[in-house]
């Protein structure tokens, strides 16, 4: 185990970290490994995500839905008008087409899922905004006091 | 742990081991857990499949294929007229749409895996033969002497 690794990572990450996402469309430090490229036979992509504490995307659609396995840590998930929930190891989110919404870690555990993402024959993911500290903070505090 | 558990299953096992499978359709002890059932809007069905050393699943087809994610333990892959394969935990393996194969635990390990078949609209799994114990005792002596 490296330096960069999440402090409280273990031994239940069974598929690579992979590399260090370097784009604007995440806040913290997140790591992917493809497993799996979108092609025209099987009309889905798989990827390995692990995202450290503080962590998460912005906020982004799918056309073509995706599917969340999670394998490790705990993490939230939020779609738009609707409250966060709290995700888990063994937890599978369903995140129907077009529908938007973001995920990452709590600030306090790593997070790692399996993304699938279904139907990509319909197009790449559609990025919005990101979760602010403002508002992701609070989520904090909320959780603490819940 | 009770006494039905596959005896060398280890903490990797993330998601339910769920129920034992009773059909005709595999040799020795399989267990499977609905992760994702097959809908029109993801196009995709998702199970955990657990199987006991020496279990494997009869010759099959899959009209818009699978994808196996190997999440633990160690199992053969054949696909018709190609090698028998090792696969092992953090493996995966594409099977190609209309292509008839069987998969399955060694005899002296379980097998662990997501099976997630893509395409689902395409229609159900096709199963054929099974795979005998003649055919299958000979790979471990193959393995063995490899």
């Amino acid at each position: 185990m490296n330096k960069n690794e999440p402090k409280n990572i273990d031994s239940r990450i069974i598929f690579p970290k992979g590399q260090k996402i370097e784009n604007d469309y995440f806040i913290g430090t997140v790591w992917v490994e493809t497993l799996v490229s979108s092609d025209s036979i099987f009309n889905c992509a798989i990827s390995n995500v692990t995202f450290e504490p503080g962590a998460r995307n912005n906020w982004h659609k799918h056309p073509g839905g995706q599917i969340l396995l999670i394998t490790g840590g705990k993490g939230y998930y939020q779609e738009e008008g609707q409250p966060v929930h709290i995700i888990k190891e063994g937890d599978v989110v369903k995140i129907q087409p077009g529908v938007k919404h973001w995920h990452g870690a709590t600030q306090n555990s790593w997070l790692s899922h399996i993304a699938i993402t279904t139907n990509s024959q319909k197009g790449a993911v559609e990025w919005m905004e990101p979760v602010s500290d403002e508002y992701y903070l609070q989520l904090m505090v909320e959780e603490k006091y819940a």
